[in-house]
Order: structure tokens, then C-alpha cells, then sequence
């Protein structure tokens, strides 16, 4: 048989596909990784992503895991699912946002996705047309840009104030950025990249300039109930009746198991605004077209949701509150770094770069990888979410490997300080 | 506040969705559904979809849910996934395809998706580019058109062959339909949804076909050894060296777990064509913005692989000849209806439908929502898989649901019979 070598193939990649792809998180901690020292002895320290569910301290609740062993064992969840998801889990999540809305959610107004990450794509699937945009927070999570990116979305972005607790600048977004064909505007709360949580009384702002511009807003509460700080979690969704919010969540941050693939699409949206405008119906046309979560996970859903005890909840908070202490103070030390905001939620906070404090390191991106081979620490460059030049650190992670990873990275920042 | 009705909002439904999935089985079965008559006091006979998952006689084995059940319990994977999968689940799937390949697959041929569902997502999106088509099989497996149309892609159909036991009609493909902007076939065997078993010999002259073609096979083995007349299966990746091969599958039809949502892209390509073509690195590429099948689940899998008795898989295969007989003979003594090809795979049959026997049904459609309305009998219209006038008819039932489910249908076109 010949090899082939002479044979003209038709086939070839997909150039759009590598352009979505270069933006993700993935792939760039993915060339992070590829620049470690196979030979330091000491253990890598990722600093860099949402998931800290490999160290002890954050491991889930037994309550989740049981309720994906009983669903297991109860071989009941072995079919396929609906499109939407099947009903009582969707029931119990409603149940559970209700709790902190002044409205009533209906099942119906729940729909089931493989991951917070599902619900992105769904949505932004769903508002891509010829010609519209969308307003995305800078700095702020890439999968936006991914996925605008695959369904030829245009993407426009507005600032986050670093003097105003990364509040979004809502004067921007009317005067310079949004027009006819601006379809909807997304915030994450608590936020990521950032660690802020927003007041009330800015929620309502962002809804009364999202009514007035006729865009809805997509309100991604991954990092839901994640908080420790003065501000309390407040859901979008509160705003509904002035705005319509398509609210993104899903269990992978506050159980810690990303791993699980769970997540959901909530319209909350009590004038039924998007049932009329016929993105209901879009929303349904792509969970038919597309993959579910797995059946168990569902049918695990509501026994994850009333046994987990608010002691997980309470402990989860006060270790991220000492994480999220210890990294800040850490960072007070390091005279190349500056953090103009005490992180109150999820799992981050965005830090300054002083490059002119720095010998030959010309930019974040640089130090990252320099910082991955000499010193084994992971961090993720600002410029992966939209801010050249700032680092975006996870606390996220055992305290000890915490001191241990920012001890490292003042040990860098001394070695490569410029001389006086 | 206001209720937003004589507000102006700038968001609207995406209609392209609406086309992708008004293809789909799961759309038209929806609609048949909606057909039912609620009083009618039996129970619903599915003979509609390949998920017998919910019968007694098609339940899962222990040693499946055992793994799933330690993989949780283990809390080893709560964490997010690779973009390609975890490594030992690629190993054990590559391990396990080479019991049928003369040659031996690495795990880095081997990708992991949220079933094999999102392995054609991920095929045809990597395929996608101004311009180009696909072959596609006719009658075949719509999801191929759903996402076709998602991606522009345009479709083109072959046949298969009744009288030649469903084999590809190659002369049409050759002569009638390929061309320099053709870049694959597909093709689904064990066959849904004709239940045929393609022979070495086929398969060989596919390839060649294929190769003079320069384009690629996929080759959807979602129904991998369900296979119980005289051909065996034999996997398209066995001719790998002539023409490159992409091979989709997944533990949902030979487990009986399609609500566990994992499955396999796999390129069965010795000569690394697909590599060099770029088309690797965009599956890379797609798989990196895509949502994945849950760790766990991919913890479990060479588990699953490993513990599965022989005696399940020869017990599935019995149960279905059986039931593929019962349906057999229960279709030839209804006059209306014609089984040109007994199946040997899979779990399901075409059926040719004689609309003159009957009286005042038009077409296969208007039969399944008459026969759903008054036998609570659900029956897939050939419509639905590119076969007008014909039905699709799944055995996978318990085999009592089957009888039951055919005597229906026959007291069905007794009644509506033509008088003479
Ligand atoms: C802001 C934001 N949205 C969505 C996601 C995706 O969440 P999931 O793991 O549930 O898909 C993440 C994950 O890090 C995130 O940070
Ligand atoms: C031919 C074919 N391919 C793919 C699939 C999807 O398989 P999975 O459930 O693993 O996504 C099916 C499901 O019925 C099928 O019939």
C-alpha cells in the first residue's frame, strides 16, 4: 500500500476555529505550561485558574457526592435527556434562585446546559445575526470572544473602573459604544476576572441603561454566593422587570466540581420579553441541535441543592476570605506589584505590573513565562483577559501552596529588579 | 415600573437555529408527541428512538455504574478536564479499539466528547469552510444536517441501496455527486437507520473510492458490534492506510447509557494524513472552546472498558435478534407494510409504507400522527431520515412492548384500510 504521499487530499483546518481557540484561557495557560522546568524539584503552583477542586482544603461536600451515587445507583437516569433538561431538576434550581429574586421563577424558565460554558455558547449563539454586537466587560472572560468569535458576532468592549471597584463604565457604554444593532451587554458578578461584587444600587443602574438602550442584559453568575467582602450577592435577575436578564450560572464554582458539567440558562424575565422576541424559542432550537448534561448529574440536581449543608457554604467563604487576605497583603510586599482592589467574591484578583521596576521583562505576558520556568508558578497574564500588562491571580488554591507560590514570585521580582 | 410594551427591543430570535433544528428526531418526535391522546388509557409504546435504556431487559450492567460510583467517590475527578480528555480514558479507548485494528492506535488519536453527538459537531465544524460539502447517506442520521446547516456546510446525498441490503451507492458518488470541493463521506454502520451490517469487502471499496476522491471517511460506529445476522463488525479504521479515517463512537448504544454522555472522536490514520493536513490541530482547536464530558465519567471509563463481561454484550445482541425477528415477522403479516431487508445491527428497520392500501392517509407523516393520536403507537416518519412514504421502526423495546406495539399498528392499518 502507498503511503499516501503523492495523493492530493480536498481537506484542510479551520482557520476560524484556531482563531476562537487562541483566545481561551486553555490555550494559553497550555503555553504556559509548555515553558515549566521539567527539572525544579519543587511542585508547580497554579496560580492561574478557577479550580481549585484538587486541593483538600476545597474539596466538595459528600451531600453532592452521595446524590450523584444514588442517581447512579438508582439506574433511572440512564436515558437521554429532554432538550431543556428534564423537569425536576429543573424545578429544584428554580427553587433555589427564587430564594433571593422578588418574583417567581418557573421551571420553564430554566434550561440545562453541559456548564456555565454551555450557556455562554447557547446564548451568544442564539443573538448572533448579520451585522449585530454585543457589549462585553474589559478586562473579562475570554469564552465571550470565543464564541462571539465562532458565530461572527461582533464584540465591543467597555471598561471596568479600577477606581470604582471595577464598576462598569456605564457612560461609555451609551455615549461611544452601543448602537441600533447592540443587542445585549454582559456583566460577571461576582466577577472574574477581578474579585469584585456589585451593590444593588449599581445592578439597577446597569439595568436602567440596558432599558434604555432596548438591549437585554447576560448576567453571568457563575461565581454566585461566592462572597466575603461588604457587598452581598445580588442577583441580576432582581432587575427583570426593568430589563430582561438572561442569568448564567452553574454548580462548578460554589460545589467545587467543575468537573461535573453542570450548569444553567435562566430567563428571568417576568414581563416575558424574550418569549416574545422570540429568543425562547431560539434558546430551545440550540439545546435541541446540541449535547446535554449527563441524565444522572440532572437527576442528582435536587439532592444536591437542598442537602448541601450552609455550613459548606460558610467554610468555602471564610477560606476564600484568608486566601484572598493572605494574597493581598503578599502582594503589598512585592514593590513590582500593585492591587488597587481588595477582592470580595470568586476567586481572583487583578494585579499591576510596574515593568519599569523590572529588568528585561518587556511585558505580562513575558513574565509569565519566565515566572513558569524559573520559579514553577503559574499565573495568568492580563492580556489573556483584555488588560496588557496586568496579572490576573487565583487565591483559590491550599494556603499553604498560596505563601508558598507568592514567596516564589517576590523571590523572581528581587532577581530581576532593575539596580538603582 | 412599566411592563416593557411599548418599549422597542433591538434582540431577536436566530432563524438559522430554527432551520438546524426543525431537522432533528428529536424535533419531529417532539411534534408527534404533542399528538398523543391523553386519554387513552394504555401505555406509550416508543418504537421511535434508539434509547431503550428505560426497559428492564436493556438495563445497564453493574459494572458500569460500579465504575461511575468509584470515579465519584474517589473525589479524583471533580477537577476540569483536558481539552482533548484525560489520558488514561484515551488510553483505555485506544487500548480497546485495537482488539479490531491491524495496526495500533495511541491514545493521542484518541479524543473525548460529550457523546458521539458532539463528535460530529466537532467533525463537521473542523470541515466547515467557504464553499466546501460533505456526503452524507440517504436515508441516514439528521443530526449530520443540523449541524451541517450550523456550519454552512453543504450537504449532498447518496443513497444507499435496498435491493443491495443498504450497501453505498459508490458509482453515485463517483460519477454524480463528489467534486474538487468535496472533503468527506460519511457513513453510519451498523447502520441506523436500516439496521445493515457492511461487509469487509464494502468497506474496502469505500475506501477506495474515498481515496480516489482525496477526501476523508468518517465513520460513525455509534452502534459498534451490536451486531447479530452474518457479517460481522469490522471497523472502518481497518482500512486506515488507503484512506484516512474518522471514526465517531460512544458508550451510550452497547452500555445502554446515552444519558452518561461520553464519547470518542478517533483518527484511524497510520499515515498521519489528517495531522499534516491541519485538520488535528483544528479538532484540537474545537475541542478547546467546547464544553466536555464530565471528568468523572472519563475517570471511569477504563473501568468500564475493562469490567464489562462478555456475557452483557452477548446478552444485548440475543436480546435484539430476537427482537428483530419478532419484528420481522410482525411487519410481514401487516399487508400496508413491507421489510425489504431483515436488519442485523443496530436497532432499528425501514419499512416501506403501501399508502394505496390505505384510505385517506397521505403520507408516512400523516400516519405516525394518526397511528401516535390512536394507538399511542410513536413510529418515526421516513421523512425524518431522508425516506419519504417509509417509517423507521426501533426493535429495541422490551420485547412484550414490541408485540403489543406491532399488534397496534396492525389493528391501525386494518381499520384504514382501502375497502376492496
Ligand atoms: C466568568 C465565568 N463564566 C463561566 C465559566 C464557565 O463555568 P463552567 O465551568 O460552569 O462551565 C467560568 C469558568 O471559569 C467563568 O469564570
Ligand atoms: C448514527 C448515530 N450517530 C450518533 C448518535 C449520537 O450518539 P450519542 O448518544 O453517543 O451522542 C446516534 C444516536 O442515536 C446515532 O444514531
Amino acid at each position: 500500500m502507498e503511503n499516501g504521499s503523492e495523493q492530493k487530499w480536498r481537506f484542510q483546518g479551520n482557520k476560524e476555529l484556531a482563531s476562537a481557540s487562541s483566545v481561551t484561557i486553555r490555550w494559553l495557560l497550555d503555553s504556559l505550561k509548555r515553558n515549566l522546568n521539567q527539572n525544579d524539584s519543587r511542585p508547580t503552583i497554579p496560580l492561574s485558574h478557577g479550580d481549585p477542586s484538587v486541593f483538600p482544603s476545597f474539596r466538595t461536600t459528600d451531600a453532592a457526592q452521595d446524590a450523584i451515587v444514588d442517581a447512579v445507583r438508582s439506574a433511572k437516569y440512564n436515558h437521554y435527556s429532554t432538550n431543556v433538561g428534564i423537569l425536576p431538576a429543573r424545578r429544584a434550581i428554580a427553587d433555589y434562585l427564587n430564594r433571593d429574586l422578588p418574583y417567581k421563577l418557573s421551571p420553564d424558565d430554566v434550561y440545562l446546559t453541559v456548564g456555565c460554558k454551555q450557556a455562554i455558547e447557547a446564548i451568544l449563539t442564539v443573538l448572533a445575526r448579520p451585522g449585530a454586537n454585543i457589549l462585553l466587560p474589559r478586562p473579562g472572560y475570554p469564552t465571550y470572544e470565543a464564541y462571539a468569535r465562532c458565530n461572527h458576532l461582533e464584540v465591543r468592549y467597555f471598561d471596568l473602573l479600577q477606581e470604582k471597584g471595577w464598576e462598569v463604565d456605564l457612560d461609555a457604554v451609551v455615549e461611544a459604544l452601543a448602537d441600533e444593532n447592540t443587542v445585549a451587554m454582559v456583566i460577571i458578578n461576582p466577577g472574574n476576572p477581578c474579585g469584585n461584587v456589585y451593590s444593588n444600587q449599581h445592578l439597577h443602574k446597569i439595568a436602567e441603561t440596558a432599558r434604555k438602550l432596548g438591549i437585554m442584559v447576560i448576567a453571568d453568575e457563575v461565581y454566585q454566593h461566592l462572597t466575603f467582602g461588604s457587598n452581598p450577592f445580588v442577583p441580576m435577575g432582581v432587575f427583570g422587570s426593568i430589563v430582561p436578564v438572561v442569568t448564567l450560572g452553574s454548580i462548578s464554582k460554589r460545589w467545587m466540581v467543575p468537573g461535573w458539567r453542570l450548569g444553567w440558562l435562566v430567563t428571568s424575565d417576568p414581563n416575558n420579553i424574550l418569549q416574545k422576541s422570540g429568543i425562547v424559542d431560539s434558546i430551545k432550537d440550540f439545546l435541541t441541535i446540541s449535547s446535554d448534561p449527563a441524565t444522572f448529574t440532572q437527576g442528582a440536581i435536587p439532592q444536591i441543592l437542598e442537602k448541601t449543608e450552609e455550613d459548606f457554604f460558610s467554610k468555602t467563604n471564610g477560606l476564600l476570605r484568608e486566601a484572598a487576605d493572605i494574597c493581598y497583603d503578599g502582594i503589598k510586599e512585592i514593590p513590582c506589584l500593585a492591587c488597587p482592589y481588595k477582592p470580595e467574591g470568586a476567586m481572583f484578583v487583578m494585579v499591576k505590573l510596574n515593568l519599569s521596576l523590572l529588568e528585561g521583562i518587556k511585558n505580562d505576558m513575558e513574565f509569565c513565562l519566565q515566572l513558569a520556568k524559573e520559579e514553577s508558578v503559574i499565573i495568568l497574564p492580563g492580556v489573556a483577559v483584555g488588560l496588557k500588562d496586568w496579572l490576573r491571580i487565583t487565591f483559590a488554591v491550599e494556603l499553604s501552596g498560596l505563601e508558598d507560590g507568592l514567596g516564589r514570585v517576590k523571590a523572581f521580582c528581587q532577581r530581576h529588579a532593575k539596580k538603582q
